[in-house]
């Protein structure tokens, strides 16, 4: 059996550290996650990367729907007309969209959009629907994909088409859009952490850093491991500026035609580039569980009729107790397997041999832990594997959290000095806390010399403090970082 | 309480016999499955449509994983170089396709086609992963939007953009190939027939009725209550005419270069206007509890706290036992609430007021009954009903498709007489069963004189019959009939 095959799986990813973007291209090419498609800026998401958009879609979807939402489908085509009422939205996105203009074989009268994001359709539509007090609030989802004209490709953070979820809704009052705003940011943050073992920051963003058109944005902020922020889900409320563009009002219970007040919010396929970006390690993808397609292979060493049905029944076993289990039978070494389903980052691998047979166990792998680390290797007798294996995959989705927090912890940096902030700011530090004074003038000064931006705020931490950039008093506490 | 809002509810929708057409459109608005959108051919599957859109997803891809199938998602966008690859599909489907020509405020060099089906793109995706024998059968799926040009609008039947599922699978033989395409049909039939309780005849189409670049076009096919045809879901056997155009080739395991051999199958919401109209009737919809996103709604009558809380008991004891129930406490009559759900065509309404509650029973409506129709309405104890009511979802399930079934065989007429065949085909009797010759001509020629094609093949039932439409000798059986 061929032991070079593995090492050269391996030797084709370069080191994580050396160079995380090649390393990430990399790891989402190898592990079949992406394959780049034959439009500029396009990527198809293969089988093992759709499978976790689906387990994504699958946890996140049930925590919509508990929150009293209802899943649509709204139209892909906006008219420029429709698409251009809402003057800062427009402004934001106009240079992002891509239009049709001809459709069959004729020339169309009016150019049409196809959707960025989707607001104005939104908007047309509740302005039809919503007539009474009675009719709120109309809370919808959409799982739908958008295109945002792009030159550069990196799969999942820079894509002109991604899939994503779109949340729209509207509301009596501002209490309630502000309510719905702040509900569905948790759903978020209670997303990232548990389920996609994501450590985060939450909070409201800067005015400079707002979505184009909303009264207030909302996101939270992931740190990657090259001190960049990644922006992972955001949470807008839009006020009546939206209701206003597209005149959706309501009689109210007193009598009164009002506008609405509205809210929209999403998350995309960018969270699974997150996850990638912080998990994995030189040897490819390391999933969390409860997004991993498959949670345990199961790989018979060797072809003895005896081991392959012990290992199918192993696998039979797991997946009857609720795990998503598989088989590998392919004609390759068995280390050329260990090493693909380490690429694909596959939580927990088991290993039958005639010896593990003999003794009536399987060799239990972690991906979590490094090679030769403790616990990385174990033996499990057969008889208990479908009952101790849950238990060890939420520990491996709590020891990759763990870890994430650690470093997140670690790269966050409480800084008053105006050098300490500049010179962090410009070499990607990672999140950096000051006492801020919330000018957008501010901000764009210290983004125009480090590349930092504030990513969110939070009530302000020490009262009279200086603002490290500029001098002014700091009115709220931010975290800064350069961003994706 | 007043008695004439149900009335008024009921009176906004035609007869479903006097203008099948008129009460199809109203139906679907009325019941809020659809509304028009601002874009010419495009309409918004609202949340109750998307209810039944999510049941039919997840169990048709319940039966594609279990036949091997893994999801993925491919680019919406397909530059016009690739998608002209192949002659016969581009001649068949360019006439349908919008361009995008600018994106950002770049005029493009070159245009992008939204997809009207995505075989370029599989095809062009399967040529760069496939290299050998090892690498197949490729089994993918995706469920995406495409769009293809139209001017009239009709819900779920005729819409400029709509929803479906594509496969697209390459094979090592012609044979493999071929017995993924039956297989297909037969997951579609499979859905048909036992989800959306719409009986359908199955199998191959004649050669002029063939999808652009395949060998040959299997099909399910529904007869709707005015005498047409519903083609619901297709299965094609591509042979190697698109691993030809878009050279996907692998070493075979003696060592030769082949062409993969291809299928495609795809089914879209066009079923969801199907089994609208067989089992509708003049008061709405009439949802199979199977995809109904509301099986059961529970109406408190009045508002008598105890009564109230006995609704809300039920309802969380239903859903408890796996069933999909709602409570309506909307401030609305009780006749204005059946009629609604009646519109909606939720199978069972479950009734309980004070006199119910004493009696310690609800009042159980089934949708699927005429009013005064034995078994209508009936009584059941509330402590039975948790248990008692799947049972009597399966039963409705069942009626509705065996109303279905019977409608089919009452409208199918085995015809032998050149006269008889052409009177029945240009008033549209129904499925109109011959012994037919299979020439392009002859069906090229009953076409223009009465509109019908033939919709589905199967073999020769009685040797020696002539075809009654031209006299030449038959060679197959085919069921003839005016298509949506």
């Amino acid at each position: 059996m061929s032991q070079t095959a593995p090492e050269q799986l391996v030797k084709e990813i370069p080191p994580k550290a050396a160079d995380l973007s090649a390393w990430y291209t990399a790891v989402c090419l190898k592990a079949e996650l992406v394959s780049y498609a034959p439009v500029r800026g396009c990527v198809v998401l293969r089988p093992h990367g759709f499978g976790m958009w689906e387990l994504l879609q699958r946890e996140l979807d049930a925590r919509f729907k508990a929150t009293g939402h209802e899943n649509a489908y709204f139209p892909l085509l906006i008219p420029e007309s429709l698409f251009t009422r809402e003057a800062e939205h427009v402004e934001g996105f106009t240079p992002e969209v891509a239009w049709v203009t001809e459709g069959g074989s004729e020339k169309l009268a009016e150019r049409l959009a196809i959707r960025p994001t989707s607001e104005a359709m939104f908007g047309v539509m509740y302005a039809k629907w919503i007539e009474s007090h009675r009719d709120l609030p109309v809370l919808i989802n959409q799982w739908a994909n958008v295109l945002r004209w792009e030159k550069a490709t990196r799969p999942f953070l820079r894509t002109m088409e991604f899939l994503w979820q779109e949340g729209h809704t509207a509301h009596a009052s501002a209490d309630e859009a502000r309510a719905e705003t702040e509900r569905m940011l948790g759903v978020y943050e209670d997303f990232a952490r548990n389920v996609a073992a994501l450590p985060v920051y939450a909070g409201v963003k800067s005015a400079s850093e707002r979505f184009p058109g909303a009264l207030e944005t909302y996101s939270i902020e992931a740190l990657m491991p090259d001190g960049r922020a990644l922006q992972s889900a955001t949470s807008h409320d839009l006020g009546q500026n939206f209701s206003r563009a597209y005149d959706i009002t309501f009689t109210d219970a007193d009598g009164q035609l009002k506008h609405v007040c509205t809210t929209s919010w999403g998350m995309s396929w960018r969270m699974i580039g997150g996850l990638i970006m912080v998990h994995g390690d030189d040897r490819g993808l390391r999933l969390p569980p409860k997004l991993a397609p498959v949670q345990v292979i199961v790989i018979p060493i060797g072809t003895r009729s005896d081991v392959v049905e012990a290992a199918g029944r192993l696998v039979a076993d797991l997946q009857g107790a609720g795990m998503r289990a598989r088989i590998d039978q392919r004609d390759r070494t068995p280390g050329w397997k260990f090493s693909e389903w380490e690429m694909r980052g596959i939580p927990l691998r088991l290993e039958i041999g005639p010896r593990d047979l003999e003794a009536q166990s399987a060799t239990v792998v972690r991906r979590d832990r490094a090679k030769g680390e403790a616990g990385a290797k174990t033996s499990l007798p057969l008889s208990r594997a479908s009952g101790a294996i849950p238990a060890l995959l939420e520990e491996i989705q709590q020891s990759l959290y763990d870890e994430a927090q650690r470093a997140l912890h670690e790269h966050t940096f409480a800084v008053s000095g105006r050098d300490e902030f500049f010179a962090r700011c410009a070499d990607r530090s990672g999140m950096i806390d000051i006492a801020w004074c919330a000018r957008p003038e501010c901000e764009a000064h210290v983004k125009a010399q480090t590349g930092a931006t504030s990513r969110v705020l939070r009530s302000l931490q020490a009262q009279g403090a200086a603002c490290p950039a500029c001098g002014e008093p700091a009115t709220v506490n931010a975290y800064f970082a350069q961003s994706y």
